[in-house]
């Protein structure tokens, strides 16, 4: 369910009935390589956070399409925040969602510079809870995963793509983006592979500044192969992600609070 | 066109051609009466941004779903950013394509507790030019409207709706939302005209705390009668909005900079 | 009633009595065209205010007298407040004035670029409010209104200037200048009519930075002829827009909390 | 002179002319005993500044009226800045200042609390300088000095009042206050003498909150004998303190920049 | 070295011969079980940091000993920052290393909690930089590491303590600070293993608020057994991280810039 | 006693036993001349601090290495905080301390520009006290010394240095680091007396940007003659300081709350 598709009494009446999960996808608008869309994080993470919510009985936030990405910012397009305006933005999210009685919050990104914002975020808000300056109807418990974090899609990227995955501009990103868009795919520059480097870590896109970043990966792309995506492996890669999130989203909504 | 679906290097080429504008659509996440959509503004604003993108050939950026809207924290679903969250967020979208070489951004709101944070944000960004700590490619121009404002639209309301369009889960906005999202139509409670007070200001939806706010709008509808809409004026109110800000944003777009 | 010339025995023994209004004027300090007084926006808030204080027997609160100008800067004298700076100045003034009992404030503008960060600072507060962390011992009301927004004054800015009172350097606030401070007219540049231009709104001082401001309009004044301006009609613009403001406060002052 | 009376074209006369300092009084607004005026504080640092413009042939700005005093929250009328609100302020007037042109700004204050959060300002802004995010046409200097620090001033209050000068609600502010407004002195309750605390510090009004600064100090006077101020030792102090102030500002105003 | 005990020429020095890294170590003042001392991770930290440069030649910077803890404040003597504090702070210091001419700079903690908010403050920077609102004399490169991550030390906390090393108050940490110390070994209450819990991920002890969390882990270890815990354990410990974290920092500091 | 290396049990016991006081010494990481170590500040203040706790039976808690030094930044080596960053960590240590049931804090500074930040901190948490933000179970009372404020302290340096003793680069806090570290005495550029200059004030290390401040003190020691310390001095001035500091502490701690 899309709670930006619910009335406010469909929304009391659920949380009366002890529903009180809820899945926000957080995506970035950001180069995605010479023939990957900009909005790519967010659809995928929009995608996968809907089709969990089907799938577990769950209500789904609509996405933010913006997220920390200074280091692409010297790729037309890019739009990046702060690091400190996504936290305020996720504490202020967090604090209307604890308020009105939602408890159980599971952050879902399609960009991994999202993940430590976010995770701020969430002990700045706790931080006033132990302070004692915010407090909620129900104890607010928040987690975060990437959608590519569960074990049905890791095994499916493993399959499709090995070690050309990658980490920007994958193949699998871009295949669900076809997938979800219906675009149709497009030509890419050959096949990079990353050469070690001490001063780029594993996941490595985001240790500079816009003017290095687009020096040392002048097209975009990081480490990846997104011309093996298809819209078909998409699809698939979309019902796997989805089911990994929708059963850890159902688990965690359903755990009984420890101390009451 | 949508930037969340263009690559990298489409949007360079169309910085290249001189094509420097963008509308950028904000919505909020808040109740609207008891049988309205919580996404109302949102799914307004774009749908607006989006069809006024294809008339005048311009670029919608993705919306931005989440707004002040504190004063209705009392109705279950709602979320609420801080003025100054919005702010400090609009200001990193401004910088971000001011680098990256936009000079014309228009705001189009679908919710009026977005205004005076936008507002202030454009003048927080021109704060820090004229100070000299930010130096962008062209210089930077940002207007802001709300999709309502123009004049196609304005004679489509009254003749629709006359002094029952109100202030809040107005018949208009439940229109559009009825079209572009294909929902049923819902029952409504009776329409209740706003009494005069002079502690309320006109469009005054935003003057109070939540739990005021509550307590004066039972079901949250402020001065309108929701019922009267149907996706058929849908339809042709968002035509209007959208001819409306198409014409607007085309002469913004390509209004020559007098001082080069 | 000045609060700067009031005891504090006073002031509580004023609230005691319900007598929980007051009146802000917020100013700006920058450049009024070559030949109007930097501190014209200030002279007619704060004159205004206490004017309109005297009629509803009101008490006023000092003038704030800078605010965000940053278009200005590009003159000489000009002080400019970040939008931010000034939304935080007041959220501490409400709170204060909300923790020691007041529940009515009018804040009276003498500059269109306080609007927005007031506006901002007023939701700001009053999210404290809904998320429990500021608590009153009255519900806080808050209003927020330019000196010239008033049907008397209104009528006779026409009267006197009909479409040459125009948008900065403004014959009518001039003219309040003149009558308050004792000051002799000077000469000023010959009146220069605004020119259509898509990239400027109505009211439209505040769209750009400092330098495009400057080069725009380069002695200062926005569409405005003030050298229509004298002492004896600031006495008369004077007094009809604080019998505006008084008749508006004393209604907002004396309105009934509706829930109670 | 006063900068809100002058013209920018004046302004920028007198810059050119290598007169770069300009004085800006920081008063508060909060209780001064039971008989003493909220406004003491802003009424005296502005009455000195204006003075000591006068002398010196200097320029001051618009007074600010509103400082940290949350210890004086307890008594009503007082309003409160944040000192974190108070430092934003003056790094913005500071900016704008040093930007147009001015290099030396003598901060004169009426109120100890204004002290520790000016001066964080000052390095706060010149953090900016230091790491390049603010460039100044002319290196700028700032110096903080209360009004009541000169010796002439020192001086006169240890013959008027000797040890009955005490730290708030003092006789020489209000026999300042009663000189230049006018007011009619007002009874007092009895002097009541400091007793020695080791939780409090010498002119030690500010180390409290609200609640227990009222229980020590029950009607707002901190070690003072106010009773003793006449208007006519306001009209000395205030002459003595100005000219010590205009010395101070002189010698600051014309001393060379040692590193050109 | 230590660089609090260089002086500047020797650190100018230092870096006109082109050894332009440096270390700096990340800790927490928190509860750490019934028999740990609060500062464990601040002495963990700042001894492998230490011992790290020794070995690697390399500079070590004081250590900080706070960081966001908020989860523990409900065991006394525990200190917690906000991240966004924390962020703010590293901010600070990356931009005056920077400045003053270091380009790689390894961020060693020793607490979970300092991860999000220090890969914020990175990114927040590297903003600063992209948008050209810092200058660096040479690109800055930042990497984040616990002191436990690498693969000496990981085998031989295996070999020491199993699955019994646990997430919070873990023999290893307590083993180092017993070393460093010199402190003798205390009584702990028995080994809990941790229950699993949908609530809780892997490691966990940073999901809940200070009340839930003291609920939960009621004298404060989180699924470790600290009573395994010798000096001589951490002597070997101490030295297998810092062969790890000083291999580490040789690698980051002699790596050439790719782009010059 | 030294609180990191407490357990949380302990500290529970102590303050149930009444015992609420914590010393907190602040330093600096910043240029002591070209003979003086960069971390002279923090050496300092934390050596008094442990010692005067020792003394007094009291706690201190870990230094703060790092505070504002922005003039210092064009010395190698030196690391500024923002004033704006040292206040929020001092808001977040004190709000922290008082929540636990710590109720007098002393702040210990070796370093004069952590005063300004530190006392506008401990404004801005009891502002948040007085608004009714935060609540604590005891009331706080925070004190700021710098350690070389005492009477022995003060005679001693008398005797030892005279007027060489300076404002920056003291032979007073050299001496005391050369007796901490146990370093050795090094070279010293010949002593220069500060010449008067009306841009300067007493203490006047602090006034001016970088660039400017290197200009002014090429070497950057102000007024001092460092040549004259020696590590026997240090061990006596470190104890005269260590028992002035315990003298104010013991009486503050003990000192009865007036009004329960």
């Amino acid at each position: 369910m899309r709670l930006d598709r619910m009335t406010w009494p469909a929304v009391e009446e659920r949380l009366a009935r002890g529903r009180r999960g809820v899945i926000l996808p957080l995506g970035s608008l950001e180069q995605h390589g010479a023939a990957g869309m900009l909005g790519t994080d967010t659809i995928c993470a929009e995608a996968v956070a809907l089709r969990a919510a089907e799938i577990a009985g769950g209500v789904a936030l609509p996405a933010l399409a913006y997220g920390p990405a200074q280091f692409n910012l010297g790729f037309a397009g890019t739009v990046s925040l702060r690091p400190s305006t996504l936290s305020a933005l996720l504490c202020d999210v967090l604090a209307s969602l604890g308020r009105t009685g939602f408890s159980r919050v599971l952050l879902l990104t399609g960009h991994g510079g999202n993940v430590a914002p976010a995770l701020a975020a969430v002990q700045e808000v706790l931080s006033e809870v132990s302070l004692g300056r915010l407090v909620f109807p129900r104890p607010l418990s928040v987690k975060l995963r990437a959608w590519w974090e569960g074990p049905r899609l890791g095994a499916l990227r493993r399959d499709f793509y090995g070690d050309r995955e990658g980490f920007h501009g994958t193949p699998s990103e871009i295949a669900i983006a076809l997938h979800v868009t219906g675009a149709a795919p497009a030509a890419w520059p050959a096949y990079r592979a990353l050469p070690p480097d001490p001063l780029v870590d594993l996941g490595g896109d985001r240790h500079e500044d816009a003017a290095r970043h687009r020096a040392r990966y002048p097209e975009g792309v990081v480490g990846a192969d997104p011309a093996l995506a298809t819209a078909e492996q998409g699809a698939a890669l979309l019902q796997a992600a989805a089911e990994d999130v929708a059963e850890l989203f159902a688990a965690f909504e359903a755990a009984p609070e420890p101390h009451s």
